[in-house]
């Protein structure tokens, strides 16, 4: 098994994350949060949220719905190019994405370069292919009462999206949150949500999914400031995933995408790639949009996004440093900086060595013995006196010890505290670490 | 202008709630959490989950996708009857909901019975009506390469709903929660995520929207104990929403919903409802379902749900007590409990009184002038000083001290600090209290 796939399988087998829909099959490219995974998750977002809004003074949050009005994204140019190449194999009906089943191609490659691959259908194996097309990856839906098998014309006008990526439900926030707290400028607005990709061919466990969590800040300059901002926001960015979450700079790659391969709109766009056990792939984007997203809304809406600096009476159309990450690939990051193998055979020991800030759990408590009454009393005094200080405390009975050890060091617990009979005489426990799995004896008022 | 409406104006005006997709002149049922709201919301969630999930040794939390395998809306009864009564007018083809344009009926309603009211159409004023039918509330999309355009056949497999509720991302992780961890039981899963509804006339704010986030328990139980579990649940819901939320329990009220107004398979259901702006409406039900969801889904999957008591040996398919709860609508029970004006004319005052726990800012620091530099240094340095204390401190120095009180109490911060020429001398500052408007001395180093 590859390291992914045994990351995968510790997911499930200690409910980090399960399969969506496991018990029906499964439904591709969706995946769930178990209870562990929910308890990082949410760390993870509560870390972003605290470093990038609550800790600072120039940025304000917004929670915008998932569903917007259909302009939007007529505005943004999703309607007309947030698209795949898809092909479809003549023989079998087979849709893939012409880019992804060929080597060195982009998302832009023609029919033409693809036909001269010679690709063989990776289903059926035959070589006849239809003409690449443009597959939008939003998710349509109908809002209303007047669905598409009542009357299609109607319904037709009733078309909405599923929001392709958060950044839209800030932009289109930008002049109420101007009205109603006038801030300074530079600042930004932060937003932590879901946002829904129909791919062709979803892949990689949580890499690429369609549902996702996206943290985003859209961060308004002037103009003229735009690139010490971007470099303000590119430190930043190191700082919250070295510095906050512990990720390995050595396994962190800045990637400044060429002019070509950059949106039309964009004067600079760096990507944060990052050594996933299956290869390098991106982990956050930080992008100059320029005015683009904001001059779009104001001809789409015929509102006037300008803003006019308190100081200086300047009066411009801001523009704006995007960094955006996904949830799901920070959280496959970390889990893959965690994973350790060590030993073999029946010696092997896998390892989450995650920060502790992030761990599930920060201790686990346990009576040496089981049927023990004297020491499952005590254990248990320990246990609620150390939930009561720090809260993510887990108990565990089970087993004998060294299961026990075992699970803990799974789920990537730090320290285990176990209360034997010398506990009863003198006061002490053991405590055991994770990482280095030596054992200290421990005042138990000094924990 | 009704309080609701009072209340729907300073959400905007101050940044707690926006309508969804403003800019573009709004998107019917969808609404945007500003700043403000946002951490409101979050402070709502999070003590939800503390008390609910974290501080509780029988809880795990799951994060399910939105988007499940659709077997999952067969099983559960949606796909079949998920839906309210629509009908439409014949002559201006304008839909609404049959039991919400006429009155004393419920969802219930026959064509029949609705013919007799003689209801004439809200829209054209005229009488000529079709017939009553079902209108599935699900949002409808497609997940993958083929479109209804491309091969409707094939499309019409490939169709999936946004989740209409949270429980069901619970129960189709039974199993896996179950496997992963042995819980004893009873033992809860809770989930917070967002839920959507197709609704055919969102309306009054907040409370029936088309996108909302639920909080959602299902407990499972042993069948014999289901009555006591049911008794544990109903205290602890009046525990969190009045002793955590502090919403008065004057206006809370328990309907105990009689046999005829519940689900077939839920033999007990308890609707939280609360006394809003514009009327008594729901806040949360708590239900007994039975077997009816883990029955169903082992049918649907053919595979077991039952489980063994660790202790007794017994096996069973665990009964369910599920309380559920929206929260845009305890937002909407908090801030309209919160809301108040006293005075009249250039002397009425509009305050939030929240409590502290949730009020965005615990302080706002003021310097008494703006124009002078001593005040304005000292004051940035107490600022400074309780921001890092604190986090949720707020500075202002806008406009004249009167205007900046009056903005802090429609925000609902609960004091005021403001740094005058008193301060250079003698360390102390003014704490101005929002609920009573007192302003006592205080030294700075008691803050």
């Amino acid at each position: 098994m590859s390291k992914l796939d045994n990351i995968v399988s510790l997911c499930k087998r200690r409910g980090f994350i399960f399969p969506g829909s496991d018990v029906y099959g499964g439904m591709a490219g969706t995946w769930d949060f178990g209870p562990l995974g929910v308890t990082v998750k949410k760390k993870i977002m509560d870390e972003w949220w605290k470093f990038f809004v609550e800790d600072r003074e120039d940025m304000y949050g917004v929670d915008a719905a998932i569903i917007m009005n259909p302009r939007t994204w007529v505005a943004s140019g999703h309607t007309a190019t947030f698209a795949d190449p898809l092909v479809e194999c003549k023989e079998c009906k087979s849709r893939f994405r012409a880019d992804k089943i060929t080597e060195g191609f982009s998302e832009s490659i023609t029919t033409e370069e693809f036909l001269n691959t010679h690709t063989k259908c990776p289903n059926c194996g035959k070589e006849n292919w239809g003409p690449i097309r443009k597959f939008n990856m939003m998710f349509e839906t109908h809002v209303g009462a007047v669905l598409p098998d009542d009357d299609k014309e109607i319904a037709d006008k009733n078309i909405a999206y599923l929001r392709p990526e958060t950044a839209q439900g800030i932009f289109t926030n930008f002049k109420n949150v101007v009205d109603a707290f006038y801030p300074d400028i530079p600042f930004g607005i932060a937003q932590q949500g879901k946002a829904f990709r129909n791919e062709i061919s979803p892949r990689d466990f949580i890499l690429r999914d369609r549902e996702c969590s996206q943290m985003e800040i859209e961060y308004f300059v002037n103009p003229k400031t735009w690139e010490e901002n971007f470099e303000k926001m590119r430190k930043l960015q190191h700082d919250f995933l070295e510095g906050v979450l512990g990720l390995p700079a050595k396994n962190l790659h800045e990637l400044d995408v060429p002019a070509a391969d950059r949106a039309h709109y964009s004067k600079r766009t760096i990507d944060f790639m990052f050594d996933y056990p299956n290869g390098e792939g991106e982990l956050m984007g930080l992008a100059y949009r320029t005015d683009f997203d904001l001059g779009n809304i104001a001809r789409e809406s015929g509102k006037s996004m300008e803003y006019r600096d308190k100081i200086t009476g300047e009066t411009f159309t801001p523009h704006v440093i995007e960094p955006s990450i996904g949830v799901e690939r920070l959280f496959l990051a970390i889990l893959s900086t965690a994973y350790t193998e060590e030993g073999k055979g029946d010696d092997k020991r896998i390892i989450l060595k995650l920060p502790e800030e992030l761990a599930p759990y920060k201790y686990c408590v346990s009576p040496l013995l089981k049927n023990k009454p004297e020491l499952v009393k005590k254990a248990q005094e320990v246990y609620k006196k150390l939930r009561k200080k720090y809260g993510n405390v887990t108990w565990d009975d089970s087993g004998n010890i060294g299961k026990r050890y075992k699970k803990q060091d799974e789920i990537g617990t730090p320290k285990c505290i176990v209360i034997d009979f010398d506990t009863l005489e003198d006061s002490t426990v053991t405590v055991r670490d994770r990482d280095t799995t030596k054992q200290t004896r421990v005042d138990i008022s000094k924990l």
